[in-house]
């Protein structure tokens, strides 16, 4: 897919934008806020990414000639819609939150200020980036506390959704704390380390186990993990110790052993202690197979001598909650501030800045206020990152992004690390202003419903 | 990312790889089958997807100087295995289930028969494509199956993992029995009707809900949909009467109206009341927000008067299930068959076919028999479509597909339409031939490991 499409879109992005046109408020500069309205059970908090990949879509905005003539060919477009769809770039203002950040319920992640039709064309696409991204990178942060100093490496490839999600895994994955990925791909576009042994179909190649591993650590001497599951695990452990003590007059290291399947917490015990009779003390056990942050909890608290751990389809699809209810939304317009009333939600109007105040692990709390106000003391999160369609300046990196995720993870209430239930959600005030602006926006919309 | 890219793929796809060049068996021939071992539940059938990005990767298959370049950085391969990487392209065969075919748990979908180095570095791929895509025609099935003749569209973009999620989820909900989506650019690719109307913030961008309802209307004289959910949804509807009653000396008809919040029920009840009154007896009610399979089989069951359906998040991220156990698996090489006998797995031996024998509602079941097996009546689903890397024929449309999917929908056993729990299961047999080599191989292996 085209880097930039304007046409990666919801089709009634597009049918609206011909109304602004035929109206001539195509170009009436609005606000819109991408944020969350409810963190998805037992999430306590989220972690910001996909805001690189939103800002290339932004830089390169277009619709080209072939999208062009598909859109006329729909023959739901006058001239008129066509003829601004050609000239789509965006212009606009693009103020959110760093990738890395840890953010909660109704912030404003993302907030565009720009003319309505470029505004509006835009939503899908970013929607799409930040809500699936930010969900992988915020699971992989609750596999990083239930690690509790161990590493993990992201395998999710294989099962996540298609080409990109197993890229924007890998990425964000990192940026929550996993160690690398799997994914080669990723490794070489995100500059991520790689983490990787042998299958099963490896194994069975040979005829006899013990063949394998010997090719296999030939292969890599310099210090290699043996899948050791493919018939039974224990005894593969001892024919790994049986090979180690053959080719260690070469040169060759075992690293370590990986597990796949079986009861994880019994294995990992019994095979420790086969490598340990067989000198192997230094070789790392490394786990794998349906594993998340609630399945790492229960290892570690059994005792399970396991040092990595490698996390695929759980972290990839966030399987617990595989999708998140991002909302994109107007607040503002050249008419003022705005509000949606429908019976199940309420938009926050006006722009708006987001006061990050960590007095204390009890009174760590953040304040939404309205943009031009300042709380003294407290860090805005909000940054302008795009003015006038350009970058105010060059991109955080991925490792910048993984930074500033580790330290907001340190600095949050030790609470809000709990991974099985929800505890005391975190406190995001409101400041007067904001208030006092909804509360008078609410009463002009009952007052106009009963008149 | 480059269609066709040989590392996107697992690392230890490659050091597996680099091993086989290693021991002279990277030209060996071998065959592995991708299946799913066990239906998602409440899942009772899959729904075969993917087929036609597999194709592509396959046909494109190569890793160029750039990722060659990328994978010597890492210090971790010695030249020949550099030197395969370089020269890396399918040429194998490959047998596949066409897409929109029903399959059960254990069937291969897709069997390669290529050089072992080959068939290693794709794996990671063609589960990432047919997993994510046969998941999405999957549930677009079930969703299909409740609305009961009514018609549904994804509109799930924005909640999908990334841009190629969306696309494949489009194109797969198609194939499952979708009307449309509301993806422009899968609209463009594949050729799939666009469904879309307006938002909520196009409404709000006026001041009176009426006056968004007419500038809307008068952009899309010749049948609009209008969302009445903004502030007030009954209030909404009345707008829409007074509106509509406004506007049709002017040649303006309005299609429908949409709801995308609050008790849906309820609602569209009250909704079709004031329509009917108002003399828009033909005007169509479209519901959206949260739904999926089980809701849409409520609101229906409670005499809901909804005419369509939007259905995104449940059905682009197949929320109850949102990953696919698709693995793939060696099960021949050229020393034979193989099988692989880990703790809590059995994977079946030797190339296979499947044949399916619908002979009554009750007796309507598969075989699986070893691949030259023949059985009389019954019809194979495994068919040729890629030879010596090029392809047997021409590539079946999607339309081909999404006819195929509705002809399998209404030839199954009905009990296996029921949505909500798991009925007896679909009866997948296994040749004589096929049982008499597993149990050979599992002994030979229980052998092998007591000596």
């Amino acid at each position: 897919m085209r880097v930039g499409s304007g046409i990666f879109t919801d089709f009634y992005e597009l049918t609206m934008a011909a109304g602004y046109v035929r109206e001539g408020i195509a170009d009436d500069v609005a606000t819109f806020d991408l944020f969350v309205r409810r963190l998805p059970d037992p999430r306590q908090y989220l972690v910001v990414a996909g805001l690189a990949d939103v800002l290339d879509h932004l830089e390169n905005l277009s619709i080209n000639p072939d999208e062009l003539a598909f859109l006329e060919s729909t023959g739901r477009f006058a001239d008129d819609a066509l003829d601004a769809f050609s000239q789509l770039h965006f212009t606009g203002e693009v103020r959110a939150i760093a990738e890395g950040e840890v953010v909660f319920a109704n912030e404003p992640i993302v907030s565009i200020t720009a003319s309505l039709i470029e505004a509006q064309i835009i939503e899908t696409r970013l929607i799409n980036l930040v809500g699936s991204q930010t969900m992988v990178a915020s699971k992989a942060a609750r596999v990083a506390t239930a690690c509790a100093g161990r590493s993990f490496v992201d395998f999710s490839a294989r099962r996540d959704h298609g080409g990109d999600a197993a890229m924007q895994a890998a990425r964000s994955a990192w940026i929550g704390g996993a160690a690398g990925t799997s994914l080669v791909s990723a490794g070489q576009r995100y500059g991520l380390p790689l983490s990787g042994t042998m299958a099963h179909a490896y194994v069975m190649s040979f005829d006899d186990e013990r063949d394998a591993f010997r090719a296999f650590a030939r292969t890599f001497p310099d210090g290699t993990t043996l899948l050791i599951d493919t018939y039974d695990t224990e005894e593969g452990a001892r024919r790994v110790v049986e090979v180690a003590a053959e080719l260690a007059g070469a040169g060759v290291r075992i690293a370590g052993v990986r597990l796949d399947s079986g009861d994880l917490l019994r294995l990992s015990k019994s095979v420790r202690q086969i490598l340990d009779h067989g000198g192997l003390d230094d070789a790392a056990i490394f786990a794998s197979g349906d594993l998340d942050e609630y399945r790492i909890t229960e290892l570690l608290a059994g005792g399970a001598p396991i040092d990595s751990f490698g996390v695929g389809t759980q972290l990839g699809t966030s399987a617990d909650a595989p999708n998140l209810g991002a909302v994109y939304k107007l607040v503002a317009d050249e008419s003022g501030p705005k509000i949606k009333l429908a019976e199940d939600k309420v938009t926050l109007p006006a722009a708006k800045q987001v006061w990050r105040v960590p007095v204390g692990d009890t009174s760590h709390h953040d304040v939404i206020t309205l943009a031009d106000e300042t709380i003294d003391g407290a860090r805005p999160l909000l940054e302008r990152v795009l003015a006038d369609g350009e970058r105010t300046g060059p991109a955080p990196t991925v490792d910048d992004a993984k930074a500033r995720c580790a330290a907001a993870l340190a600095d949050l209430p030790s609470r809000l690390l709990t991974l099985q239930q929800r505890e005391r959600p975190y406190e995001v005030r409101r400041s007067g202003a904001l208030e006092s602006l909804l509360a008078e926006l609410t009463a002009r919309h009952r007052d106009a419903k009963s008149s």
